[in-house]
């Protein structure tokens, strides 16, 4: 089974919905990629940054899933990175209420030595510039590379994101952000524009309906999970990054077919993170429930 | 090989889209689902009504593609139903600019003896009372009955259309649609109630974003087929009702798997409609052309 080294945020959130507010609770990039390629037994390891705030219970949580949290730097002096969002009616639209950066402006991540081994790295949204100083630790050609990011880098830091991009091999975004870091106006067009960045395959993730992947050539697409009722979407993204990179963590080779099946497990891993608040329903699922939901997705999609 | 018998309009269309117009060209809900079906090479019969100024060009074209257009009166002193629209950008928003009902304002089929022999109905967009006058003119028990219908009718005819809901066993409407019919606000619920109404499967489609197939215990979904450029939309819904009843009317038995291979090929013939104003793609569409999408469909969707 191939290593995963996750790079990204462990954070506390607070989410409000039309029908509901979580209070304080675990969030952050990390932690969502971590959990869904948990879901799939894969071993990762986070690297990451907290302070003295963070609780226990959250870091025995993450190692209780297979993660290992030794690379998660605390601060004691420090407050762990902070969000505040609301989501509107209609999930596609959140309006950030607050962000505290607090230790996570500080963060300069080392990669050990026992990390460099792994073979898949999935760089979680975070600000290019430390993506980048990860992938210089790194063999980036023995690698295979996986970048999760999103629209704020574009207005905000596009230089740097692009020279993350070119160094990665696939690239995980969402429709209007392809749309957007391509200048096109459809999602072919966007998949085939931000593949000549660099990336040799490209995931567009839709929502609620469904992703698709891309190569130079090939194209492959599902929808999602028919979701029953959807909580909080917070986290879905990651989730699916972390469940696509966890299926793949267990073949010896990675090819297209073998992509297609991670988009699979992507979106049916995605789709538990949806129907509770924060990592709540990841953090008690039963192996047999997320087989159940595999087999089920087969049902839903084969022909 | 199953007979298919096409109630629905026979029309002239005039669409406007943001780069271009149509000029008035053949248009109509039985025209689209006559010729959906013809692409697979299905034996189909419309009725419907036209004007003395409906062309002999556009009667021989549905007869070249084995349409049957014996059932479609001619009316020498009437004008046949037209219809005048513009898109939006968002393909999803159209904006009506002129309907004339004119010969369809006394449209009161009869079915002859030998449309009544058809194993599958297709009730195209049309006024529910006189889908209800054709239903009454056959045996509704022994036929498999498919309806086609749009939130017009739920908006000014709900009762005739519960009435035909009731007595139908399949039917095709769009998510706004499904939704508004069912006063739910999920697919899952809305298609639930729908089938409480009397069908015994409802297949929900969602344009770009593919369609779903329910009935009572099972669940399909498929994602559309990505065309590369939309041209006008208009017709794509009937298409794949034509389509969809195109392949059932080739299988001995018609069950939930053929059902999910049928939305599969209506989905297909639908993604020809789009690429051309009104029927034109279709029109002179090869038979190796079409198998090759319904390939090409598989690679993108099967794993």
């Amino acid at each position: 089974m191939k290593k995963i080294l996750i790079i990204g945020t462990v954070a506390y959130d607070e989410i409000e919905t039309t029908t509901g507010s979580s209070g304080k609770i675990l969030g952050g990039a990390a932690t969502y990629i971590g959990l869904g390629a948990s879901l799939l037994n894969s071993k990762s390891s986070i690297i990451s940054i907290v302070g003295g705030d963070f609780e226990h219970k959250n870091l025995k949580l993450l190692k209780l899933k297979g993660i290992n949290t030794d690379s998660i730097e605390i601060v004691p002096k420090g407050k762990t990175f902070y969000w505040k969002g609301k989501y509107h009616k209609d999930w596609n639209k959140r309006d950030t209420l607050n962000t505290q950066l607090n230790v996570l402006a500080d963060f300069n991540p080392a990669v050990s030595e026992e990390n460099k081994k792994a073979e898949i790295i999935v760089l979680g949204n975070l600000h290019p510039e430390i993506q980048n100083t990860v992938l210089d630790q790194v063999n980036v050609s023995e690698k295979c590379i996986i970048l999760d990011t999103m629209n704020f880098w574009m207005d905000n830091a596009l230089a740097e994101l692009m020279k993350v991009i070119k160094r990665v091999d696939i690239i995980i975004i969402n429709d209007e952000e392809a749309l957007q870091l391509s200048k096109k106006d459809t999602l072919f067009a966007a998949a085939n524009k931000i593949l000549s960045f660099g990336p040799k395959q490209i995931v567009i993730k839709k929502g609620e309906h469904g992703a698709m992947l891309f190569d130079e050539s090939r194209f492959f697409t599902v929808p999602a999970f028919p979701v029953k009722k959807v909580i909080d979407p917070t986290g879905a993204g990651d989730t699916f990054a972390g469940g696509f990179a966890g299926y793949l963590s267990h073949l010896d080779k990675i090819n297209f077919e073998a992509m297609k099946l991670a988009v699979v497990h992507g979106t049916v891993m995605a789709s538990f993170c949806v129907e509770g608040f924060g990592t709540s329903v990841m953090e008690s699922l039963e192996k047999e429930t997320t087989n159940n939901r595999l087999k089920e997705f087969k049902n839903f999609t084969r022909y």
